[in-house]
């Protein structure tokens, strides 16, 4: 194993919190009554379906505020509150996900990791997004890749090859780092190795996070517990 | 003005010293007697033109490393030396590339700016060279953008214009900074706006760097002359 890529969103950083507390003070700005948590998850469920339309090709590469803000309408539509948030705002909301909070191991892991590995972030959100992201968290990543370097989104293969490429290392030199069991069955189908990391408030107090499957070359609590398992 | 993006090789970092320096330790390795600093310097010459024919079309892309393999064997040819370094020595000379030493103001200018602006690499190295190169520097950037991502070597526009739409601003709102007017000229006609920075002994003893021409939008002395001028 050569270098590192951590996914960000729910393995970085808790984009939960972070969406639901800005939504929150949206919709109070607003005059809105709004049930935040909820509506952050029931946004979330629609991350996946729309990019899979991408990666399955029924439509053109889309970046990841574009698909946000057509999962944002939506969800308006089917909670009946269309008419309560014009255009500006739904921008604002669209931006929630540009700026949350690093999980409280997440700086010191990496930075532990950082000084014997190289450490990329290999995240859905488009370039713009994590830069900024990433700056605001204060994460000391080496390098940033994005799905958007290779025109689809994880789970699909494009990104973790992209990355292997860019990185000049092949596919099983790279240990994808996520939370998510289908972004790490994503990584392991593109010949990279695995480590789960558990994130047990990720999907909020009414969602269940996912747990560790066999078959990953690490599972762990957090990422200092891989910073130990790896040596750092 | 939102970004910066910083030109690496002679900008951020002395290449002329670095792999000189690098080049007369694998030549004394080898025994073989070799002005260490001419020979780097009429390596760098066989640069742009390598790059220009990427950039015509006369050749598919190729990695920063291929270009330099192939320009150090003609270099050989051209000088005599084609029997005396076999093919792991000619890699390692390549790799001379790979491990260079930041100017003295890099870090403390590049801190100061990024303090107020993202800041981003953006070389006609690839990307795995820049991110191991800024990584053994320790230049503080907030991403790491490389010709490779728009498969076109700076002064061509492509590089430039990638760059702005990965950081997702218009053109006019990144300011580049470099110490070749190739650069600047190349960055300007592709709507960016330009930074010159002096850099007396980029090209070592036996060559005069680049002057500053009108028309720049700022002009300085070093990083932390620049990050005077933005208020940084």
């Amino acid at each position: 194993m050569k270098v590192l890529a951590f996914d960000i969103f729910g393995t970085t950083v808790d984009w939960r919190t972070g969406v639901a507390e800005q939504v929150a003070d949206i919709a109070v700005r607003h005059g809105v009554e709004l049930d935040a948590g909820r509506f952050t998850d029931e946004w979330r469920d629609r991350y996946l379906p729309s990019m899979g339309r991408v990666n399955r090709g029924e439509r053109d590469w889309a970046y990841l505020d574009t698909l946000h803000r057509e999962t944002l309408d939506e969800l308006l539509v089917a909670r009946n509150l269309d008419g309560l948030f014009d255009e500006e705002t739904r921008w604002e909301l669209v931006r929630t996900w540009h700026r949350l909070p690093a999980w409280p191991d997440a700086v010191e892991g990496l930075t532990r990791i950082r000084a014997r590995y190289p450490v990329a972030a290999l995240s859905n959100g488009g370039f713009a997004l994590m830069t900024g992201l990433i700056k605001a968290a204060g994460l000391p990543f080496d390098c940033i890749l994005s799905a958007e370097l290779a025109k689809a989104y994880k789970p699909d293969p494009r990104p973790y090859r992209t990355t292997a490429a860019l990185l000049d290392v092949p596919p099983e030199e790279v240990l994808m780092v996520a939370c998510h069991n289908w972004d790490l069955d994503g990584a392991q189908a593109a010949g990279l190795r695995t480590a789960f990391v558990e994130r047990p408030r990720e999907k909020g107090p009414h969602r269940t996070a996912d747990r560790s499957t066999p078959g990953r070359d690490h599972s762990v609590a957090s990422f200092t517990d891989l910073a130990t398992i790896l040596d750092c």
